[in-house]
């Protein structure tokens, strides 16, 4: 590889093969060298699972030509990143890109989200880290609009850097370039999911289940996510992996156990 | 059921017939009237993966005995949660208790833990939701000093409640109750895991890796929920299922895109 240049590991949760990583690879390599360690088969909604009871298989292939390092592994997006810091790089990246997904990672779908946990593994490794989202679950989907953003983005990460503990979430709305009417720093939306599971019988006359959910946005504000979304802008925002709620803790100690 | 008593959704990720989930079982039973979700095999470190692509059972049980309504499922942690929302519960339970988990929730280990991500999704949903873990992994663990621990958190939850988009993640160390100290309210300890994959060689003659990690908490601090457990208290974080870095916003909106 060529020295000073950026060196960037991609990863997803769509898999190896789908289109979104590779319009990814197609706008990393103009920053830098790039290292694609991808699921196998895709691996949505992993959220942030990991392998520790089955064993993982990690290939090398071609998928991305010659002047793409690339492997596939069989675990999930978390899985990917531990195994390029353990058994692929020999350097820390200097920057983690995973997806484009094919969907949405907005609002509380960051936390079902394997694009999202790739990046926030990469996160917790020291690295800076991005994912990125198309609101388009198509295998064919269009990401034109979202490589010229990607670039724009990639572009102020490099240059200022993100502060320690934090990643960005960044999703694209589905229309084309010209109706984006620009980026939004955003938080996330207070909303969930409305589950309604659509009863089968099997062959066997035994029941199974279909999730299937109506998703709700249950947040007024605008300055989400979903709001920015809704209103064509590309929605960016600062993600953090430290789960304390610290604005509970004076309260919860005035508790008498 | 006898109206007015709470209802309580019990659910893990060890499966239905782990002694943690027993150990909740029996505690809860003393507040209130019992309804168990949980998986029909164990979902460990699946963090908050839901399943979108696989059908799920839901097999009514006799688990716990004639006085609790319990139904194992074939799904992920959340998957349970959303299961026991849409199929078993009529009506929002008064509390979500999800464990005793064998093993650590501490750190960062929130991220990877499915008992977590069941009582991320009640409080998702809505509900009030604490998750219990014993710093033991093994099967046969003593849950009876959890138990003792668990009465004392639960009542206080109960009487005071929490604040909307806040949960619970207890960890209670694995020493005797006489030598546990109290219980301290704490943040989540910075910290990760140093992964090492051990590669074998399968009959064929093609490697696969083994996940192995070290955990280093790479946090001095005295308020955190490692800190805790190494000296011998009971902790407990609140958490939230809000990951935007509010903090970050305001620089990053001085970004020129």
């Amino acid at each position: 590889m060529i020295k000073n240049r950026p060196l960037i590991l991609i990863s997803n949760d769509d898999g190896i093969t789908a289109p979104g990583i590779l319009a990814t690879v197609d706008v990393m390599k103009t920053f830098g060298d790039v290292v694609v360690v991808a699921p196998d088969s895709p691996q949505s909604a992993m959220g942030h699972a990991i392998s520790i009871n089955k064993p993982l298989r990690l290939v090398k292939n071609n998928q991305f030509g010659p002047d793409v390092v690339s492997y596939h592994c069989s675990g999930t997006p978390a899985d990917c990143v531990k195994m390029a810091v353990d058994k692929v790089l020999d350097r820390k990246p200097d920057l983690l890109v995973s997806g484009i997904n094919h969907g949405s990672n907005a609002s509380i779908n960051v936390l079902y989200s394997g694009t999202m946990s790739a990046a926030m593994e990469g996160a917790i490794e020291g690295m800076t880290a991005i994912g990125f989202s198309l609101t388009d679950f198509s295998w064919d989907a269009d990401f034109s609009a979202s490589k010229v953003y990607m670039q724009k983005i990639v572009a102020q990460v490099l240059a200022n850097g993100l502060s320690e503990g934090t990643l960005l979430s960044v999703n694209i709305p589905n229309v084309t370039e010209s109706e984006i009417k620009g980026i939004k720093i955003c938080r996330q939306a207070r909303a969930k999911w409305e589950e309604d599971f659509v009863k089968r019988e099997d062959p066997h006359g035994k029941d199974y289940y279909w999730m299937t959910g109506k998703f709700l946005n249950l947040d007024g504000g605008e300055d989400t996510d979903e709001w920015a979304l809704a209103h064509n802008y590309v929605s960016v925002v600062p993600v953090q992996f430290d789960l304390t709620a610290h604005h509970a803790i004076q309260h919860l100690n005035t508790w008498q156990f």
